[in-house]
């Protein structure tokens, strides 16, 4: 049995998000699908462990943001590797209220959802949570970001919680294949990795500079752990 | 509200599949998704009006064969717009048993996966069913056939069953908003669209061809509708 095929399954990229009174919060998934064409219904699969899910059973409704393919990892790392418990993670995004309520994105986001629970079915570590469609837009014509996008070309990877989260062995030997003409560096909290011919351009880190060489202030762009962390790859 | 939201969900294209007894049978999917990472759990969405559904309900195992991009649409057509009570589909396809027994493809299928049924859940029109992983294995390093690339590239569409059926005045609109330099046709069982500057020259039509000075005895490549049927669009 080989269950890299499974790497194979296609996925988008989402922003799941709710409002329980004025408690907003969301998360990064990408197991979202419509189930159901007459009435439109939505399934979403969250981690129970994620503050998000408490917030979805609360609430009874949730949004659904598509990414856009130019989502920065910062958008990604901010709603995929922290947690809503400690961040306010809308603070730091623009964002609307559907018109139920619950917060979407309005930048990097192609098009939002909103749904009304409807069924909750339990998977173990996870619970599917399925929502007839309450309100829905198109906010811009763009390509959504895939899951395939992200890993081959962002070369992001998936949180320990993450339905398709695929081990660290898993993520580590993916990048020991890879052609290294430079010592990586690996973020043991969301497992980005710093690549020197990449750099960090979005914080003044110029392509061809040494992990060595970073500012000792330097942490990941993706999570915020100190570099001192980092483990070479 | 804009339902066309939905549309920016990402999908793969999957033939799902069961064995119970001597009888074998698949069908298209595009609801395929891994729920829990451990144990590994796979999730797919399927009608009720399926013969699969039934197949499955009954022989509690389900196979997964991952399409590759090159995947001809008359591959898709024969499971995705034939019924097996009435066609033998996997007569006309090259395919395995997997280690339980499931048969999955052996062409055009870049992975495949195959689980015992664990849970199954009800949402209305369709089924959930969860099952865990019982064999997986990698036959090709391809790129996946995406929904997104059937429906921009193929051209093609889905059935009235598929939990993202669009409606036929959706699928029509998006055809009228292409630029039409001559009269195509559409099929109205699957959705096909002779269009006479591609021709169909799996079937010696040459590009070119109107759809006026097709033989008689042309039918749909995809689903074998009658000629007679079509309606220019």
């Amino acid at each position: 049995m080989d269950i890299k095929a499974l790497f194979d399954i296609t996925y988008g990229l989402y922003v799941v998000s709710t409002r329980y009174g004025e408690i907003i919060n969301g998360q990064i998934a990408n197991t979202v699908f419509q189930v159901t064409a007459e009435p439109i219904n939505v399934a979403v699969s969250i981690n129970k462990q994620n503050y998000t899910h408490e917030l979805i059973e609360k609430s009874g409704r949730f949004g659904v943001s598509i990414l856009a393919q130019d989502t920065p990892m910062e958008l990604i790392g901010l709603f995929g590797f922290n947690c809503g418990r400690n961040v306010n993670k809308f603070a730091k995004v623009k964002y609307k209220n559907a018109a139920g309520g619950t917060p979407v994105l309005t930048e990097y986001c192609i098009d939002y959802l909103e749904c009304d629970l409807r069924q909750k079915f339990d998977v173990g570590t996870h619970t599917i949570f399925v929502g007839e469609l309450l309100d829905a837009d198109v906010l811009k014509k763009d390509k959504p970001l895939t899951y395939a996008y992200y890993h081959e070309v962002k070369k992001g990877t998936a949180p320990k919680t993450a339905p398709t989260y695929r081990g660290i062995n898993a993520e580590i030997s993916e990048v020991k294949e890879e052609q290294q003409t430079a010592s990586k560096y690996r973020c043991p909290i969301c497992g980005y990795i710093y690549d020197p011919e990449v750099g960090d351009v979005n914080h003044n880190i110029m392509p061809g500079t040494r992990f060595e060489d970073l500012p000792s202030d330097w942490c990941c762009p993706i999570c915020t752990a100190a570099k001192s962390l980092f483990i070479k790859v």
